[in-house]
């Protein structure tokens, strides 16, 4: 995973945690191996069958809990840390969980977790301590730290996008009928590595055909390219931990009338929330603009996700654009914007871009064509 | 994702087990996005911030609960399933959550979870409901059934090993002093995916030279490879959603002369465990077998990980082969044997195969060269 060129400042992170527990009515947090860990730390650690977690208190060094084999990644932190390791044997986890767990003087305290990352696992062993019997959500406090883009992250995230759109670009001219998804989402993959796009991809392209570009999540398949489908491309690359994720929609050869149509109104679904987006602006009315495009148009009940979602560290994250979040929007904040029609058995468009609020308004860091394409013939 | 040739009878995996919880005492099981919900149903969820769960209670259909815009997955299938849906209002999710464990009749039912999948997210759904307060693991029943693979599952893990090892053979001569360790995933990972893995890997490849490669968890860095290097290459590909991890260790030009002996070391313990392993021998007899002639040799306390791991759908699964896990091994058991030595600040060894057992003994699937390589010169 490549580095930033400016060292980033973990102390100065875990700082500003420490004011965002406060506000939270937090006493402390605790965080499994994921993003919000590697923010705080600089610590890359796989989720995996062997719990790692972070205990981070106000005005005491961050416990990591951690195992043994792992030790390496410890070395030349620039912070100093508790670090506590086990072997490989299960039976010790929670000896060495309530070490940690008394170190960063959990006893009694209120602390935050992350529902959406933290699994069972850990927290059988952080209650198994029985030195806290209850955990609350402590995500919103963790979601407003990385929220809020540095100059850093943005330009790792512009680089991302750069290296997304010259992947896809650099396959458009091979895609052709008789090609399956699996195939266009290798060499997309390949698109991606070659273009300098850190290893760890944010996910496997979806590359998704004819009646399964209805379907937004596909996997892809081996179902062969044919003249007059859709096709929806949904990829992403990563640069130094920060993520693009982009769609566009093409058309094999020649598309049905209605198709062409539908395409027409996402875009301008597209272009209405990008263009209503900026400071002050609720998360919600974004997801308004984009759907009230589609609802006019009368294909409401066939856009039935929301707009868009935060973008950064992970491919989905805070701030959601959909309807009932209020969360007023920020300079630095990135997100998704990316409305979708899907007309079940025959197919789907859907155009997304990757934005971020500025001082006056928005910026979308990519710019890709949004019109459908006819490739292929 | 590509399919084998033999339809899936997931009818059958449902049946199995019910007899699989009526061993393991349990009255049904909660499963959240992962390879066990996809081994039961074939179905396959991103595990995102919208929670997944199938309820499988025996003699009623499974429910599955999941978000409204992945119903395209549940068409077609070949068994019945009661199927909840909700949109994009997390507040609903409660609801449906409720209607979901009604319709599995889990009221008051002794129901598992796997503790190492399973979220905070999706727990505190499941017992917001009020209908059970408490949960077990359930996760050695799912194990077991798991850990025996059938004749189509072997096909796809001997067509994902074939697949690894063919892209590290393409990669080899490719291979010289001045290219990064990030760059060199890369190509690995062209090689993979152009070899015909599926398009979803298992891990991104571990690259790790010279003093990196005493960190057995490394991450690709852009370290630049050097003569006098030991370089550690840990990957793998994916057949149909089953998984091949390996891993070899190279020598860029001439090693160290102790080096060259540990790596003669790490081959003969990878040897000692495939020559031990069989029907009925317990797990840990092949760690001690491993061990033992790295202790003997004076490594004992560099070699610091368990000599292996389950494979299948998951790149670490049931059976690991450690100290102190006493499970008989059976025939169709598939895992891994990867002893190593690693010397802090200096470099490491592991020589990771993919094995099954068999009636009378024991097949590696995989047969690349074990003995220390000099490349890149």
């Amino acid at each position: 995973m490549s580095e930033s060129h400016v060292e980033t400042n973990y102390s100065s992170r875990q700082s500003r945690l420490e004011g965002a527990l406060k506000a939270a009515n937090l006493e402390a947090i605790a965080l499994n191996a994921g993003p919000s860990l590697t923010y705080l730390t600089g610590l890359h650690f796989h989720l995996s069958e062997r719990p790692v977690v972070g205990l981070f208190t106000p005005n005491l060094s961050p416990v990591i809990i951690f195992p043994e084999l792992e030790a390496g990644k410890l070395a030349n932190l620039s912070y100093p840390v508790q670090a506590f390791s086990y072997g490989e044997d299960p039976g010790k986890w929670q000896t060495i969980f309530l070490e940690g767990m008394q170190a960063a003087q959990f006893d009694g305290r209120r602390v935050g977790i992350e529902p959406r990352r933290m699994r069972v696992l850990e927290l059988d062993l952080l209650e198994g301590t029985g030195l806290i019997t209850e955990f609350t959500s402590g995500e919103e406090c963790l979601a407003e730290l990385r929220m809020i883009k540095d100059k850093n992250e943005l330009a790792n995230m512009h680089q991302a996008v750069e290296i997304a759109q010259g992947a896809l670009e650099s396959v458009l001219s091979w895609i052709k009928p008789g090609i399956t998804e699996g195939e266009l989402a290798a060499e997309l993959t390949v698109g991606l590595l070659r273009g300098g796009s850190d290893s760890q991809l944010p996910f496997t392209p979806i590359v998704a055909s004819g009646p399964n570009s209805a379907n937004p999540h596909a996997f892809p398949s081996d179902r062969r390219l044919e003249g007059g489908d859709l096709l929806i491309i949904d990829w992403g690359a990563s640069v130094g931990g920060y993520l693009s994720d982009l769609t566009r929609t093409f058309a094999i050869g020649e598309a049905e009338d209605e198709m062409k149509r539908v395409a027409e109104i996402v875009m301008e679904a597209n272009e209405a929330a990008r263009a209503i987006a900026g400071p002050g602006v609720a998360a919600e009315d974004i997801d308004r603009a984009a759907r009230q495009v589609i609802v006019e148009a009368g294909y409401g009940e066939f856009f039935f996700h929301r707009t868009g979602h935060g973008l950064g560290m992970e491919s989905h994250e805070e701030p959601y654009i959909r309807d009932g979040n209020s969360l007023p929007l920020t300079p630095g904040m990135t997100f998704t914007i990316e409305p979708g029609i899907y007309l079940p058995g025959r197919g789907g468009v859907r155009i997304e871009d990757d934005v971020v609020i500025t001082t006056d308004g928005l910026e979308s860091i990519s710019d890709l064509p949004r019109e459908l394409r006819i490739i292929g013939d």
